[in-house]
């Protein structure tokens, strides 16, 4: 997939970055490393971090203003924080061309894209994508042009995977993009695959459940975790503590907004949580070495999955 | 430290490595690497495994009968697993000549140091040790000449730190070394920091409720967490989910073992941990921004101490 990527046409000639952080300063770095379009917008507050930006040699050009911006940009990506998307992306799509395409790189997709079903100005079309790949750091100074390289993006549909039916409200209509949603859906998959990342499509709400588990419940435990750290302990913290505790030295805000956004499955996955780890703790109260040894080797089996 | 270590007198001129996995095969690559002592002998079970260790270059003489090699080393590092290490020890001090040290790797130190305590001939002495470095991989293919290089390794000493007052068993007399305490005790000490590792000398109990916290705890929440992937959540698990899950991956036999041995603090451990995630559940059931965002601060401030 990855070669023949960079010998496609690309699919978007301009492209808007609204948020040039890690994870916008590392799409910003890989269009350019694999040279996948003509222009690199940033979009953000602050002028003199986009002055650097450029200066880094992530963007082409620097602009605070969001609706300059919407005008003539092909796609534009949300890699703002996820409580800043939804205001955002309707104020960029007012003042977009017909047939823009914009997407997000928001770690929670129900609550952005239940939001954005509707309203948007007719042929602007919005898809939700969350590129599961970051890092505990912040920064463009810490985008990695090869961030996305073999990971998995993904991009939601509302037509594929289940709907939540007792809310009745994530999909009033089977198809939840306005405009050719064929089309952009299959645009914006070839853009991620573009990067070198592996697509596949959920509901946002599949989204949601699976991520809850995978990376949401990680970003409780790890924290959690590291709170049991004291002057007295720290020196006996090596490798093991470093490893299983490294995502709690994320940003407290960007999380706690996802946490929050995603509150009820993530609640659901730490209950799960709680059951598996009052299993460790039976074995060890009754000193059970068959049924200890025997959750450590499904455990090692999972994880070897990952491998 | 590291610099003056090489230039040093070598504190011991045969080493003997009871048990060549990852632990004991790196300790002998470090010794050969950095040319600390005339002879490494590997000790172990399979003459196959120490033939092939041999050939990989990192033992000069592989040997299966312990009682030989105890008679010729002056120090003997066991790296078996942890319920191996005391017999092990028993059985080699039988053999040995006055003034042989003996020492371990194990991850825990009062079961070990408390059996090792009394019953040893008179001149050979015991102090546990626990080089605070590792990897969730086996066996000497995964050694690394450099795996201790600026870590911690704990040396126990009956003398400092604090001990249990109500079991009353640990040190039934203030110096557990029967035979030239001190110089053993710094001859260890500087065995351990000419393979560059920083040396804290802690009392056996101090050792176990220490790294209660930051390593065995984790090594219950990390399989706990690990256990929860399914078929359906596997691409979804990225390198948040890698990372805090990755010793997850250790050796179920191993660590059974380990964990059970120090059941007692790691219980403890696992409530304050209990405790800390009870404290992210309310703030999330109760949809409090400010006190989620201040749990993950305190956390990422934690995290950042180890950085």
């Amino acid at each position: 997939m990855n070669a023949a990527s960079t010998s496609e046409p690309a699919p978007f000639s301009t492209v808007a970055i609204v948020g040039v952080g890690l994870i916008g300063g590392s799409i910003a770095a890989a269009l350019k490393k694999r040279k996948l379009c003509r222009s690199v917008i940033g979009v953000g507050r602050s002028a003199a971090r986009l002055q650097a930006a450029q200066s880094a040699g992530l963007i082409d050009v620097g602009e605070t203003d969001l609706a300059a911006v919407a005008k003539s940009a092909e796609l534009i990506i949300f890699c703002t924080p996820v409580d800043r998307i939804v205001d955002g992306v309707r104020e960029a799509a007012a003042h977009c061309r017909p047939g823009t395409l914009i997407t997000d790189a928001g770690s929670i997709k129900v609550a952005i894209c239940r939001e954005l079903e509707t309203g948007l100005p007719d042929g602007v079309c919005f898809i939700g994508s969350h590129p599961l790949a970051g890092s505990e750091k912040n920064g463009f100074e810490h985008a990695d042009a090869d961030l996305f390289e073999g990971r998995v993006c993904v991009v939601t549909n509302g037509q594929s995977g289940k709907r939540k039916a007792e809310s009745g409200g994530y999909y009033s209509t089977p198809n939840p993009l306005p405009l050719t949603p064929h089309s952009s859906h299959q645009r914006l998959t070839a853009f991620w695959q573009s990067l070198g990342m592996t697509v596949i499509t959920t509901a946002p709400d599949e989204h949601d459940r699976l991520l809850a588990v995978t990376s949401h419940v990680p970003h409780v435990v790890a924290p959690a975790l590291a709170s049991l750290l004291t002057e007295e302990s720290l020196p006996f913290a090596a490798s093991g503590f470093r490893d299983t505790t490294r995502i709690a030295g994320s940003d407290p805000a960007l999380w706690s907004a996802i946490l929050l956004d995603n509150a009820e499955h993530i609640l659901t996955g730490l209950e799960a949580f709680s059951e598996s780890l009052r299993e460790f703790r039976e074995a060890l109260v009754t000193g059970d070495a068959a049924r200890l040894q025997n959750l450590l080797q499904t455990a090692k089996r999972n994880r070897e999955s990952l491998d």
